[in-house]
């Protein structure tokens, strides 16, 4: 067995705060990335924390990860689990590392008793949208991400 | 004052759910609209509930509402407020009560100490772009939403 997963707990923010700031440099985001580890370490260690991750290795070294949280579709009604971030590191590619974190958070999705699992894709991204394709995700098209920070929000809400 | 907005409260189901309805079949998803309004009470009725709404009224009539849940920017390290619907009812449109709603949205936003709010728009809503781009939101263009539901979802975690 190469591949292990398990729920991340208090004192794994170092290892997720890599993977994630990994994934914004890859996503041309690094102006945007502003966490440390500590804030990572607060949800792991809140037991009402609305969000969590699971942490995959590779011969027991950390190489992936996916951080979800809880979310709600008005649609049908009941909750739903929302995919933040799947990473899993360059080095650790094609080894099966996605499918094996997507097969977990399935399995955390049943548990909860979610209607679903959703996350968004950037259109771009080729080989994310064959590991989806392949776990029977349902992809659509043209959706938009909108933002309000800083300024804006402050103008907005003021 | 033709326009006043106040947070949902329980007893309130029916209203978000009529629009949430409308919403549904305005965008094609009547197939998956199986939500029915007590699922809206019992949010509305948890202290401890992930997700909110926001009405808007004119002149005393339900004209609208906005259905917001807390979320998490893994980027920022804080959570955030993600808009998961805004609907205003055809009858009511061109008044300025979506406006008011997204001004509400901010409002909440900051109170809760949340360093973004986000959504999401189909690329194809010029009404919603104009919209948003008035409130002062950036827009992702690109993005592709997920899902995994129903039997491919029990298949991938069994």
């Amino acid at each position: 067995m190469n591949i292990s997963v398990r729920a991340a707990v208090a004192g794994d923010g170092h290892i997720l705060h890599a993977m994630v700031r990994e994934l914004a440099l890859n996503h041309g985001h690094a102006a945007d990335f502003t966490a440390v580890p500590a804030d990572y370490e607060r949800f792991l260690a809140d037991p009402q924390a609305i969000n969590g991750a699971i942490i995959a290795f590779w011969r027991g070294e950390a190489a992936g990860c996916a951080i979800w949280q809880r979310s709600y579709s008005t649609y049908r009604g009941r909750e739903t689990l929302y995919l933040e971030d799947l990473s899993v590191l360059p080095g650790f590619r094609r080894r099966g590392l996605g499918r094996e974190l997507m097969r977990a958070v399935a399995r955390l999705a049943l548990f909860r008793d979610c209607a679903a699992v959703s996350w968004l894709m950037m259109s771009w991204n080729e080989e994310a949208r064959r590991l989806y394709s392949a776990a029977g995700a349902e992809i659509e098209e043209g959706n938009c991400m909108c933002r309000l920070s800083g300024n804006a929000l402050e103008r907005l809400g003021s």
